[in-house]
Order: structure tokens, then sequence, then C-alpha cells
């Protein structure tokens, strides 16, 4: 699955890709990362990106010729790739969303700065509009990554086999049971005796039974049944 | 207000406290934001930090002493301080939470990774857990510096005063109106003639009636009439 990234602070998304999870995928060519400085496609002689708000208020826009330019220098090489913008206005992200942009082959991710971007690019190259939760911030670029990273541990492979998927929280409209290990005892705080008896069936049992509790407790509205 | 963040990705963090809004921030004194790094209080003589976790399943667990013996330094100097811990089972941050938050002092972010933390530190150390969203990340890193992107946002000073936050997404509860830059046509899309027009009764007519219409179109369930 093809990632194009385009941002004018390559710096933090570079920063966040180098590590962990995502640079591993990368490595194992299970996805691919290109981050597109939109300033580099500014005809501008100063690379100027952004303006005044027609009819007044507060902070800049980033204007249409950069963003259009360098989407249409990404489309010429990924045919196929939808551009998704990140706003406030869009869909909400969620653990299932996650599940189906990760059957995409190649997704464009468009990280507006300042006071947002000018609407006719939305209504000219954008195919979606994507928001990761409802509140402000600078710049598409946390919600570019959060969407990078969400998605990528969707695709067959990113994840270890040993890793619990089934178990993560949002599985089944259920919060993660509890999770300890060694030392068995810190500072007098003892592991539940249940997780040391070697008892799979009862470790299991009471695994989802602190599932359903938490759940239940903090997040109702997530549960199903 | 300070900002101490506890993570075992220190660059993650910095790329992102480096540039923009952040950056400003703390060059004007308004935040201060001190990174820790939890592998430099690991006892261990290989400065390990997971470990498996007790009663089998996949994925590594965050040990209890190094991120304990962090918090301990921290909040020696920090004696105010309450610690925030990112998971999915946390209070999901909102815009409203956010300008909570910002009345605090002084707040510590602990970041999460692999499988998560040995559930005695949030018994023992975490004042409260938070959620950006319902979706499963690799880290608390992306989490907490959305928090600290959207609740810096809300402290008087961060934004200059030519922002119009009132008008931002999520005020009174709707979202925002769309925002045209030069030029007035572009690929023979035209900016709105009433924005062109200098009536400043009309523009704000109009930018009413276009959060209004698109918040109820997208977002009904935050209008509050």
């Amino acid at each position: 699955m093809v990632f194009n990234i385009m941002t004018l602070f390559p710096d933090i998304i570079n920063a966040y890709v180098n590590q962990s999870i995502i640079k591993n995928a990368i490595e194992n060519e299970l996805i691919q990362v290109n981050v597109h400085n939109i300033r580099d496609y500014s005809a501008n002689k100063h690379k100027k990106v952004d303006d005044y708000p027609y009819g007044g208020g507060g902070g800049m826009i980033m204007t249409v010729q950069p963003i259009y330019d360098c989407y249409v220098n990404i489309k010429k090489n990924n045919p196929s790739t939808k551009l998704i913008y990140f706003s406030p206005k869009g869909k909400v992200l969620n653990n299932k969303l996650s599940y189906e942009y990760a059957k995409y082959d190649n997704i464009t991710l468009l990280c507006g700065h300042y006071e947002g971007i000018d609407e006719r690019i939305i209504d000219m190259i954008v195919d979606e509009e994507i928001s990761i939760g409802d509140y402000v911030l600078t710049g598409g670029e946390l919600p570019a990554l959060v969407f990078l990273d969400s998605v990528s541990r969707k695709i067959d492979g990113v994840l270890s086999s040993q890793d619990n998927v089934q178990d993560e929280s949002f599985e089944d409209g259920m919060l993660e049971y509890p999770q300890y290990t060694r030392p068995a005892e810190f500072n007098g705080m003892k592991v539940p005796d249940v997780l040391l008896s070697g008892n799979h069936q009862n470790i299991y049992k009471w695994r989802k039974e602190q599932s359903l509790e938490i759940t239940k407790k903090r997040r109702p509205d997530l549960m199903k049944f």
C-alpha cells in the first residue's frame, strides 16, 4: 500500500515514519510512504504558499496553486490514488474505518496548516474529508500520522503474528483487559493471582470479564449487545 | 503552563515541538515542554523497558520500574503536576476538554508503546486516562502531541490576536465556513461573489449560513439547538 503525504512540514512526518512499526513496515515493503513538500511546488518566486482570506477574518489560508500542482504531479505516478484531506468537517475516523482504508492500494494525504486551505481544492480534487476527533489542531500532520499508523496496523504482516490483534480495544466492541508483566510484586502491588496460575481457561475467563466490566463502566456506547 | 512528556521516542516529540505554533509558544515563554526518555530511568543493565505479559498473549508490556522512577523524578521538581496516560480506555478528548486542561499549571503526559503498560502504573500514579479517538495506535506519542497542540491553542497568547478563534470549528457547536484566498479565479473556479463584495454584513451572514448548513449536513450531533 502506498501513502503519499502532502505537507509543509516534512520533518514532522519523517520523524514518525523513521521509528517503530511504520519503519519496519516500510523496510519489509508492506507499505511505502512518499513525503512531498507542498512548498516545492509553489510557482511564486518567494515560494509563498498562503495568503489572507477573502472577506476578512484572521489567519492565513493555503493557496490553491501549490497544492493543485503537487497533487497533479503525484497523480501522474499514482493514477488510482484517492485524496484525503484532514479537517474537523470530515467523517470521524474509528477502528472500523481503519480496516476499510487498509483495503486501498494508494492513498494521498493532504495536510492543511494555518487557518486551512482554499475551499476550491476540496471542490476540485479532494475525494474524502476525515477528522480524527472533535478538537482543533494547528495542522493536518498529526491527523495524517494517526491515519497512517492506525490504517497500517490493519495491513496483513505489519503487526507480528504474536500480536494479539483480536484482543485489542474496539475489536468486538470491547476495551482491552488490564496487562501485567514482571516483577510479580512492585512496592507491595501484586499481579492478580489468576495470571500467575498457568490455568489458561481461568485466564481467558478473567480477561473476558475484565474487558466487559471496563467497557460497561467507561464506554457502554461501544458495546454491541 | 508546563508539559512534561514521558516517552521511549523523544525524537517524535522533539520534531513536532520544534515547529510552528508550539515552537513560537515555547519561545514566547507561554508554555514549557520537557521531554523525558523513559529508557534513561531503567535500572536494568541493558536499559530494558519491556517484558512479556503475565498470563500469555502477544506483544510486550512496558515494565513498572522505569516509568515509576521517571515520574518520581519529574514529581520532585513539579509537585503540583497531574499525570495523564493515553489509552483507548480514557475519556475522549474534545474541544471543550481542551479548554479545561488549558487551565492546569503543570501536566505530565505518559506515552505507552507496544501492547501497553503494566496496569499497576495506572493504579499507583496515573491521575487521568485520555483517548483521542476510537482507533488503536502504536504508541501514545501522537495522542500526546494532539493533546499538547489542542490544549496549547487554548492558552492566552498562543494564537495571535488576529486569529479568529470564535469562528473555528466546534466553537458554539458549529463547523467552520469555507475559506478562500487569492486568486479570485483558478482553472475557472471562482470565489463566491459575496466575499469580494466588501459588504461586511453580507459576508457575516453568508458565513453563518454556511456554518449552519455544513454542520446540519455533516455533524448534526454537534448542534446545540
